[in-house]
């Protein structure tokens, strides 16, 4: 622990100070031709982890380089979170010259390189067949909306696999869509693992692959993972429940001051819920009026409406500041809800007291407060957080180290804008 | 493409059939001491690459076996879903002679095993000191609630960090809670990316280590990474927008027979959207009364409801037979919402039209369709879907070949009810 807060407070502020550790993939070389959440954020996490990470993008930045949240001068806060510890390159890869020059970045020799992750169709210069034939290991990983390469976003896969039908409260007319990007968020992770999958397979057999990833086929695949598709199968029809955690107890309430989430999902946070709010004798009526089993949790998702009438009442007219520590001292699994400013402002967790925090100094935005990887590796060593990059920051410097150009190219490229940024 | 749906028909109906290719991951072996969703889904996720991946549960099962949905028989469909493809293995570990089975399975030999991935406590046989006592390179990946081993699960890490606050129709007063627990499959995702991580470190190093991963720092990561936490530092407080897509123009529309989610997040996208409904001159005109620039995604934010209300106008009369084709035509970015009953019933994404589909026969509840993973593996091959085991199905096997008894030792054994299953 103390050599991580170390680590924050020598980088606190000074984002151009090297990290204590090179980080537990330090030497290995990705490129990123990407956009949105899910390829730079699975490329953001092998940064994160050491791994130098090379983000080509046109002059002038990419389809996300304004996506929202933006500062006032529209510098997008959005994409300096997403786009941390990597090296920005500008190159205009819609014309031949500048396609060769990606290409060239792209296959550069380098016995943990030669690695691609993109969210663009594999077409062109980013044609596997390409690539190959100037770096026959290559490992390319293609993120794209449905399998086949279909037009997808995650706010179009979410309406398709019944989550926004199932989500809010049952009085709401329609679909409640979701505000986190879950599936551009869960793909770009997955991305991540089949990177790391991908180059253990090439040390062993010396072989690169294509390897394709759909947006689409990760929502799928969880709604099959998490169960809802076999229920559906057998002909159960999953209802919406509001704030009720399905298949256990949980739900969200009023006390005095604040709304609190309490979930029972296990017996041993049941138990605890029962002493806290000193609901047994109560919950023994109801068992005995119900015929249930409360200690089991499918039987406290069916009398989940009695029972949550018999929390609100022990909650409702009592102050957080009491019923918070008892919650805590009993081992009642609970949280209140914040808004994000509350977060911010109040709590500890999101505060450089989190080893996960620093506050960096960004580019084009000020200081923030930003997160490294959640992973804490003990060996390797757990990388402070950085910032990102500005755009085009590293062209010059990765053109003459990868591709060998002199100052006298590099400026004539500039002059004819064929790369921008630096 | 051939040699997955090969694979895939080869394997439908028949469980046992060994997949066509041992996966990439083929010689890995981890253990798991798991329950509910964040580890048993990383671990899945190697076990469909083709990792050896045992799950330790005690006899009966853990405290996730019995987690809805649930076959009329109280089989659990989420179980099955999250535990496709590994050994399961029962042991009492409530008790010392089942502890050090444990652990000498998890610290059994081989050069590609020693891998724990666990969301219990480090403590006693998850002790990372006793267990490199026996081994020393472990690799050890603990997941936690909180940072410093607090209870949490996904359901209560939401709201804490302000995602309900924001999600859902403005009208609602309070929170809306999520349906997907977002924050679990992230966190398990990255457990995956993190144990690959470590085994590629070890394996230049020869070192292993205990990695932490919380829950909390994962959700916490996330609202830094997207730039909510950037944002409201700047004072700046982000607020409900119901179904619209934030920073861009996307809403929800209803048609004459469907609901559908249309989305314009790049130039490209809102270009068709006014081609495909012929909006171009009412946004002109638009443009001139609002002085907004509807082709900036940030200016059709702000112009968002007059926006909707012109595509309400030219869909809610039209029919999805009429409308669907044209959108796809003209490339409009857009989806319907189904349930999941729709889904499973007559999308052919969620078939076995789709290679990451294929029907199994699922020991306790029959005939299923069940995917694999989504990652498409050219080289080292995708493997098909496979059942979930039964539980306890591998004890014997497992204690044969890592631990090293034999028969009257596992009778035994069992006869004392030490282990259990099989």
């Amino acid at each position: 622990m103390g050599s991580q807060i170390d680590a924050v407070a020598a980088c606190a502020g000074d984002a151009a100070v090297l990290p204590m550790t090179p980080g537990i993939l330090a030497g290995m070389r990705v490129v990123e031709a990407s956009a949105f959440v899910a390829a730079p954020s699975g490329g953001m996490t092998l940064a994160q982890m050491g791994a130098e990470v090379i983000r080509i993008d046109m002059p002038g930045g990419g389809l996300d380089y304004r996506r929202w949240p933006v500062t006032g001068d529209e510098y997008s806060l959005f994409w300096c979170g997403l786009n941390k510890g990597k090296r920005s390159v500008c190159i205009d890869f819609s014309i031949p010259e500048g396609r060769e020059l990606a290409m060239a970045i792209i296959t550069a020799p380098g016995e943990d390189a030669g690695m691609l992750l993109t969210n663009y169709a594999p077409r062109g210069w980013l044609s596997h067949e390409m690539l190959c034939a100037k770096r026959p290991d290559l490992i390319q990983l293609t993120i794209q909306g449905k399998r086949g390469g279909g037009n997808a976003v995650d706010y179009t896969v979410n309406p398709s696999v019944g989550i926004p039908l199932l989500t809010g409260p049952q009085a709401v007319d329609g679909p409640v869509n979701h505000v986190l990007p879950a599936w551009d968020l869960l793909t770009g992770q997955m991305a991540a693992t089949g990177l790391l999958a991908a180059e253990r397979h090439r040390r062993r057999t010396g072989e690169g692959q294509h390897i394709k990833l759909a947006l689409e086929d990760v929502a799928l695949a969880t709604l099959g993972n998490l169960g809802f598709i076999a229920e559906a199968q057998r002909g159960h029809v999953r209802e919406r429940v509001g704030n009720y955690l399905y298949g256990a107890f949980g739900c969200d309430f009023k006390c005095k001051d604040a709304r609190v989430m309490i979930v029972a999902l296990t017996h041993k946070q049941w138990t605890a819920l029962c002493a806290a709010l000193e609901l047994s004798e109560a919950i023994a009526e109801l068992e005995r009026v119900s015929g249930l089993d409360l200690s089991l949790e499918g039987d406290r998702f069916r009398a989940r409406e009695q029972i949550a009438a018999l929390v609100h009442a022990r909650v409702v007219d009592r102050s957080l500041s009491e019923l918070g520590p008892r919650f805590d001292r009993l081992g009642v699994c609970w949280s209140r809800y914040q808004t994000v400013a509350e977060l911010v402002e109040g709590d500890p967790a999101c505060s450089v007291a989190n080893p996960l925090f620093a506050s960096t100094d960004q580019p084009g935005v000020g200081r923030i407060l930003a997160p490294t990887i959640p992973l804490d590796f003990a060996a390797g060593g757990r990388l402070p957080p950085v910032t990102a990059p500005r755009l085009g920051e590293h062209t010059d410097a990765v053109l003459r180290t990868l591709v060998g150009l002199g100052d006298a190219a590099i400026e004539d490229l500039r002059a004819r804008a064929i790369i921008g940024g630096g």
